[in-house]
């Protein structure tokens, strides 16, 4: 058994962190911190947890986590996180964080993208962008692993293959995302008001969320060229789930079939777990993947205009955060990469 | 007050138009069919009509229309459709219809894409397409209105106005529509039962639903040059409304601030009642336009890949299928545009 | 044409009476007031009104209301209402309060159920319980009208004909009511954030709910005894309606069939437009009266217990609240008491 | 490791079953049917088992069912159970029964309750009722474990404790509660389709539900005495969960604090895994046991009324279903009660 701790239990990832370490065959959930309700047990916070996690949340302090941890979950808002690992590291703590803080490799998209200072620039060639399926060596060896965004977990993972394989003609490349409300975290505000929420679609922040260029950092380096993306998330009254709708053209001279499509996807992801190639038939539906850590994935040809549209969808809270921090985590510590993590939504 | 009449009563499409001609104060409901519930009350088989609505539905039969009815609302299955409307104009009745069978100039597209044979090609030289927004002198004349398809109106409400400049490289459209349930009609199935809906976003049909051709016909006509797109269509977990995102570059050579797109969408649309060019800080939302005739619109600029991208919301029950129907009859029988339609959504 | 002026526009029973009042034939919308608003348009805030209710929120200052007001709706918190009253009545403005201030008669049970004390007592004689299928007459000649809160609407509709029969055994009444969360109004809460809030069901406030003695005055007075009733609220995930469900045994020496019961309601309800007792098959369901201003109601005999049960459906923003006021309103100007409400809930 | 079968695996009880079993560490799935799929494999059904479960579905044969299968799950319609159990039994597979088959001892009643008659009265007798907090001796031991209703599972959970202790005056008992549509099973009807049952609520089968006379039976048993109820389920828009509000009145001397009751009930379930009594300023919400095999309870004083409410959530395809049906064969097979089971609801 190893020892862990989860920094900021009370928000939706730490949520979602306890829910599936508690089930972790070899992990012992050794403490847990929140800001806003130190000194209360996580049962009473969040009575779902009753007889199964009772600890009392502690304060936010590097020197309170015990001496048996070996790894740290940074479930801590973006800015915050930053301040707290440097401190977990030089304690020669392992962390997986799960904010943007060490996501982005150039500081100067943070602050354009972030509408604040890059608040530890000098952690970030270090840091590794913790995509298991394309980066499980280097995830392996880290001490600080930057858990993927979201709508970029869903994205990149719709693309690679295609990235990699030199495919693209980025100039055409759109995506269309729709998420879940949980993916705005726990925060009560209006847009987010039940009677506000429910009964209603809308797209935010078009062509400027912050995810984008995490995309294209990601995605440039696969193609291994400059990468520029056309991104709109919306809101759809869902509380989990994010289906994204990617529109591209191959280059000019390139052209598969879709058969030979399917067969590159399944050959680049041949070895990994999480990812569902569908049956050609089929397509992604969000509750598919409810509160699992699976990927799927369909793509489709328009042969009228000579468009490829990939299709992925993930759980936002699982693929999409804790599961995939839990992956890495499995990774790094030499555990089977499903362990914990092999299990199907619900109805 | 003029007697009209509802073929197709109880279906989702046939109930709202009863719903609204009934707020109407110029029109009189003389006449219902239902094939399923003939005999029975239109209280009984939707309860929500009792002490409004409590007529006695009737079969679909041409000859027992009162003679005193102007005007017939055809709310009948695709296909079912064509085979009452030559009666119906036999006896000089006047008719809104509220299925594909006459959208379709070329009866070829009709028989590839609806998967059966045109059922009246005869008639479609005749047939306005029924955009009040682009063609209300013709409709006011017409005998026969083909309403158009729900996402046909939230698609091309959007782009009217960049088609008919010229301004569009159509090579470059993709069109990401998202709808809710009530789109699928009324018959329950085993993807729209309730548990397999709710907490669910999916795409379907993708790159062959068959309200594409729809689409290209009248962008064609708008921008008098053959035009193509991409659409995918997605379902949402709520009952009513469309968003469609659509992604687009402008003309090689041509070049839009933002305040010119905004400027010429004011001009195109200034006198549309329906159309609502939203302050430019506002974005669409379909719980501000459900169970209203309006149709919101935005835009906004991607200005790192050049793209435009223009957001309309609209109900598919009202605007995109039976309020817009009333917006004909008003036009076709000479009254105010928006007379009985002029209202907002609730909460 | 009659001048009102409703204080508190943006709340949601603000937002409701406006969207209710815009298709009022005989009423001109001339003052609208928002505490945290003024300055803005109200179509600013709730963009579902461009087009149709534009006008600039003011300050609320009693003096600021135009002369030519004749009736003022206030849908302020609790509290505030009070405030503001006395100086309305002064200037000789007729007055429908959607408030819970003027509600109960004995000053001491608002002190105790709303934990602070009532804020104008010396009105409370004044006041009429503005219920208009039980109070016309009084409404129609009142200065202030208290509108009934949105369960004890729901309840007293479903109580009154067996309690002015002196029929019920007090001692066996339990109230279990179910509401959609815009019962909660519109500041946003922690649960009532979308993600803890869909898909979920529960009570609150058992057996302490603030509208507990406003039902039981009410039901006191129709039955001319002193009543006690239990009553429990449940939130469900749905954003508009009330379901009530109430048990209770007839006196014991009192019996009646299903028919005679029926009967009872029919007679009572006669002359009552917006109360539908639903053919006995059927049974009330929150979807058929979204949206509009109708009670439906039915009744059960549970002859293994003796149990009667009554059933009714109001939605909470319209006939629990903002429908209302407009009934009363149009009873206290002489207007048909239908005028502006007359239409159905849609899909 | 222990092999079982799941006959019904396509249902909603069938699949969480299997999403269930899957995750149980001592059990092996061997033998899966469904009459509509044969020859397909679960995973092309629901592709939420994919990469996890992808074993073909066969045609119900028992014979069909290997050698080395102990227990088998029957999850089959009503009537359909009774058929195959006797089959079951004579090979000597120990059956847990989900359908209500075997739950009645009274043939009369399953006649006049489910409308046809009983399909296998001569089993009646053997069938040990499977509520494990209650009767987890005989389940040990039986051959034939009928699965207790999801109803009666949430009311005989909440009453149990009084009801053993002789403390309830029945007359008084009244039950009402509230369903997620995923009760109804997965064929999709009218009442279910998502456009008519999202923003709605309703009672239904109003004192005639068929699971009444199931609690009265245990209720009776445990009572001591002959015990009639009042029961109303009403469908709420959300796809699992049920939540129940019992009240009721002691026997005329008996007086209870809360907190001898809440003493009374965490004496009771002292040693039940499963039962989580909440402190006493929380009450249950459905969404806390989502998927989880808990049922959370609580208890209240209506001091005015003399009455007590207890409320109580479960999942009613978990704890209500399926869950509770692994709880019998942990039970049933020496497992440890909770293995398999003992996991949180997420978000």
């Amino acid at each position: 058994m190893v020892d862990v701790a989860v920094l900021g239990a009370t928000g939706y990832t730490g949520m979602e962190l306890i829910r599936l370490l508690h089930g972790h065959p070899e992990v012992r959930l050794s403490f847990l911190s929140s800001e806003s309700s130190a000194g209360l047990s996580l049962a009473q916070v969040h009575p779902q947890f009753l007889k199964l996690v009772e600890q009392v949340l502690q304060p936010l302090e590097v020197e309170a986590i015990p001496e048996t941890v070996k790894l740290v979950f940074c479930a801590l808002p973006h800015g915050s996180s930053a301040k707290v690992v440097p401190a977990l590291l030089s304690r020669s703590l392992r962390v997986v964080d799960l904010s943007a803080d060490f996501r982005l490799k150039d500081a100067s998209l943070y602050d354009r993208w972030y509408n604040r200072s890059c608040p530890a620039p000098e952690l970030l060639p270090e840091a590794v962008y913790g995509l298991p399926e394309l980066y499980a060596g280097p995830i392996a060896a880290a001490r600080l692993v930057a858990n993927p965004g979201c709508f970029p977990t869903s994205v990149l993972l719709a693309l690679a293959p295609l990235a990699r394989a030199g495919l693209v003609d980025w100039e055409t490349v759109i995506i269309d995302s729709k998420t879940g409300v949980s993916g705005a975290g726990r925060s009560p505000k209006q847009e987010f008001h039940f009677p506000e929420c429910t009964e209603n679609f809308k797209a935010y922040r078009v062509a400027r969320h912050q995810h984008t260029p995490e995309m294209e950092q990601e995605l440039s380096r696969l193609a291994g060229e400059q990468v520029r993306v056309t991104f709109t998330p919306h809101l759809a009254p869902m509380s989990r789930g994010i289906l994204s709708t990617i529109y591209l053209k191959l280059k000019p001279r390139e052209r598969r079939s879709l058969e030979e499509l399917y067969a590159l996807y399944r050959e680049f992801y041949r070895s990994c777990p999480f990812i569902r190639l569908l049956p050609e038939q089929q397509l992604p539906e969000t509750r598919r993947v409810r509160c699992s850590n699976y990927c799927d994935l369909s793509l489709r040809l328009d042969e009228r205009t000579g468009r490829i549209i990939v299709l992925s969808a993930i759980d936002n809270l699982t693929k999409g955060a804790s599961g995939q921090a839990i992956q890495n985590m499995n990774i790094m510590l030499g555990f089977p990469e499903t362990m914990g993590l092999n299990f199907s939504s619900g109805l």
